[in-house]
């Protein structure tokens, strides 16, 4: 028999799959490949007018196969049959109407175009209004639904994006009666385990997002839920009471999908989670330290332990949930709607009008050097804003230009600039962006402390981690803790091949599994006490009236 | 004997002197002509990092007879001799210490060198402090001295710049016993009539600027001069009791100049004003019409009727002087610190990091496109601009990049954008900026009639005003005046050669040299009642909320 010590992490991104095929006891890295989203890269179902933002199934099943044999293909001529376990992260709340057999609508010919048929993409915005109304009734509940969600539910989260789609498509109304996040319909798939009513269901999108917990016996009441959107009457029945955490297995591979990817019939499939969740086990999280992806936007993880933790619950972050996390430990959601995505908005907005002029290409006489895109911009203004003395600036910041997810959600805030000066230029504007993420990361943090949980240090991984130390270094004198960056490139598929070494018995926690498979930190970024001292007043006596007041008069 | 009916208007701007060769009775333009400042065109006696900025009285001497050399020699051979008289406007406040000769320190060997020699440039902020001491006086004084110059003293104005050359500058505040203002200067050169206690002063800088009121019998009490700064002793002594409106005839031009000029020794000069309120009568201002040189920044003229105005003063404005405009007339003066700079801000902001790189040649890599300096790219965006649909916006600014002058003078002030979405691009930023700066003009216009003078039309002047239909009809709208534009390209030289033909009794006033001389209106922009209704909303729930923030909370 095969030694099958091999295990695969399958994260599927805004934008693209990952397949990283890892052996699960040597820590060894033997293949990894990214498998773009064909419909997606079209847009043809998005109307960023209106924040609509939706997936085409098929996207996913496409990418899957693309990643799986191209991370296969690097890993030696069994590796297939190596493998003892896959596991899944994905965007989220990713839900999609499906029918009874479970399976997402739009991948039947009659709904193939209709994007309320699709899974809708996490940052799509089009339910702010059903999400209000979530809001509304819970105020008026005698069970706190929202009480583990941070008291205030998301245009981002599946039961308002549901109730959207229901309210607006007849058609999908009556062909749906239930629903599926992208990370439970994974698992699904593979193991033949779509039929809605007894499809396994994992801990961290229905906790988080879904308005699950053992408190209220699952859902919430059917009343409720019809309150929000008539449709929704019957969905509660077909969700099962349970729900799983990480470290379970949902099944084993059919054998068509065996086939299909190349894989062990033995192989077995863990439960499905949110890709910052299985992120932060890659990233080695520890109790008290905050785990943060930092990106386009940013995802917070935090573990606790229940017995510390006590009846705490953390007002206005994105949720606690039992074993969301690490299974046995209550596992803390937050993030900012927009980190990285600042500095790009600001690196377009000085693109213009070059923006969309090809490099080399001629337009109406104007030539885009080659060189100066988007990335080479944030890079150059890096530079050159290392170089700016904060304290001699008069300039600040308020970091919701795509709303504000975390503290208590509000998408409808905006973002704003003052201290404006004619001598206020494009490095110092730069550094200002710079400082008002973490500023946010700061509100953040100082929000989940107030409500009785320490955090000592962050863990940073992602991009904007691991490329930019005038970021990191600003984040670590604005929060005063220090900040270690993971070594690992793609800490999300990593902790999906941890979760799967656990469903394959390769590990007995992630403990051990973090021990066995972790890549450790390539960086650490300490506070300067001189800045610490400067950003604290920025903080207090600038950000936080200038936040106030936007979130008073401007909205 | 030649038939003298020309006159020369001599206009003094902040880089460059212009002579406009006119003839008084067609209102034929024979000859214009623009002397760059070459010392100034260096910087060498600037700061701007302490918003220092001096020019050289030399700079004055070798471009009045650069310029009116252009200018005769365009309009044949004898116009010399058929000039009847010269008047001069020049920027203000923009003062300079005097021995008692009157002649500019800088003009010394032994000073020729020295900034605080020179002539302070009215944009030179570097006496805040003592304006604050100015402002701090006057709240303990029994006299208001500041009733008619708006209640608020500002840096950029005379007192103040004199006090902070004296307190840092020993060798010259031992040699200086008054300072003369740019516009007196001129006509007192010209006509040798420098020695200081005698030398004629204009009413408009002494009104405007240097609290001079025939309430308190001329300057104010010696008392509170030397409590300003102790080495002010003895200069209220230096200056005349009575000051001269800008129809008064100083005096002949010596032969000296005469013969250095080209022109006849029997031509006048008339009394020098500053630049703006000689511009007002050259874009044939009247009673109810707020004329505005917009450029750079604005400065704001009215004329109001002695017994219509009463016992008012306008408080927050930067003063009310009877004659300082037209004789016979209140003249009110307001202005923005920066209005046409805010967009080259932000048309400076967009060109990084291709700044300062010349067009065609690389550096490090980078070509800046031929035809992209920040005059291309301000018309790009403002094409751009116009179709955006204001009403879709959600960003609101605040125009005071450059401090607020009026209403109420605040130079520690700071601009601020707000409403910004990941979706701002720059034709709505810049659109923002343009409502800002009109904002910004409303805010002046509501004050003005809060105080009881009545305005119904704006005469727009100047670059701006001729230039950018977008941001005329912005200003139209948000005002919800027409406002008329005026075709003369130099206003301001035409309106020191309308004085000029009233000083050499050429005309009897100014209505009467406006009929013959002015150059009427080239186009109208009439308010659209929907966008008026959309800007007073905007105005009110979000402008003035956001300054008074910005007031309260960011300085």
């Amino acid at each position: 028999m095969t030694d099958r010590t091999l295990v695969l992490g399958l994260d599927y991104g805004t934008d693209s799959a990952r397949a990283l095929l890892i052996d699960a006891k040597s820590g060894e890295t033997l293949g990894t490949a990214v498998a773009p989203y064909k419909r997606w890269a079209e847009r043809r179902w998005c109307e960023p007018d209106r924040d609509q933002y939706r997936q085409h199934p098929q996207d996913y099943i496409d990418a899957l196969e693309e990643a799986v044999a191209g991370a296969l293909s690097q890993g030696g001529e069994d590796a297939g049959a190596r493998v003892a376990g896959l596991s899944f992260d994905t965007t989220g709340s990713t839900p999609c109407m499906v029918g009874e057999d479970g399976v997402p609508l739009a991948l039947k010919p009659e709904f193939a175009e209709d994007p309320d048929a699709m899974f809708v993409l996490w940052k799509d915005h089009t339910a702010t209004k059903e999400a209000a109304r979530i809001n509304e009734l819970n105020a008026r509940s005698n069970t706190d639904y929202l009480r583990y969600v941070g008291g205030i539910y998301s245009s981002e989260w599946g039961w308002a994006k549901v109730a959207h789609v229901l309210g607006r498509n007849d058609r999908v109304a009556d062909a749906a009666v239930s629903f599926v996040e992208h990370c439970d319909w994974m698992p699904a798939l593979l193991t033949g385990q779509e039929a809605v009513r007894t499809m396994p269901r994992g801990r961290c999108a229905a906790g988080h997002k879904n308005l699950w917990a053992d408190e209220w016996d699952g859902l919430p009441d059917e009343s409720f839920l019809t309150a929000i959107e008539p449709r929704l009457k019957g969905y509660r029945d077909t969700f099962a009471r349970e729900t799983l955490t990480s470290d379970k297995v949902v099944g084993h591979l059919t054998p068509e999908w065996a086939e299909r990817l190349g894989l062990s019939r033995d192989a077995v499939v863990g439960a499905g989670a949110f890709d910052c969740h299985m992120g932060a086990v890659g990233g080695e999280i520890r109790p008290r330290a905050l785990s943060r992806v930092i990106g386009t936007s940013t995802c917070d993880i935090m573990i606790v332990r229940e017995d510390e933790l006590g009846t705490t619950t953390v007002a206005g972050i994105c949720g606690q949930v039992d074993g969301s996390v690490v299974p046995g430990m209550v596992g803390l959601e937050a993030g900012q709607s927009a980190f990285g995505d600042l500095y790009a908005w600001f690196a377009e907005l000085l693109s213009w009008p070059l923006q969309g002029i090809k490099p080399g290409a001629g337009d109406a006489g104007h030539t885009a050097p080659a060189d100066l895109g988007p990335g080479r911009v944030i890079a150059m203004l890096s530079e050159a804003a290392e170089k700016v003395d904060p304290t001699t600036s008069e300039l600040v910041a308020i970091d919701w230009l795509n709303g504000r997810r975390t503290p208590d959600a509000n998408q409808e805030l905006r973002g704003a600039i003052a201290g404006l000066s004619l001598g206020a230029d494009a490095p110092r504007v730069f550094r200002t962006l710079v400082e008002a993420s973490c500023f946010g990361s700061r509100a953040i943090v100082e929000r989940i402390r107030r409500e009785g949980v320490a955090i000592d240090e962050v863990i940073g991984l992602g991009g904007v981690a691991q490329k930019s130390p005038l970021v990191m270094q600003t984040m670590a004198d604005v929060l005063n803790m220090p900040i270690r960056v993971a070594r690992a490139e793609q800490t999300c598929a990593l902790g999906a091949a941890m979760f799967a070494s656990i469903a394959a018995g390769l590990h007995a926690s992630t403990g051990d599994a973090q021990a066995a498979m972790g890549q450790g930190f390539e960086a650490e970024y300490t506070p300067n006490p001189k800045m610490t001292a400067h950003y604290d007043r920025v903080y207090e006596e600038r950000y936080k009236p200038l936040g106030a007041f936007v979130e008073d008069h401007l909205t």
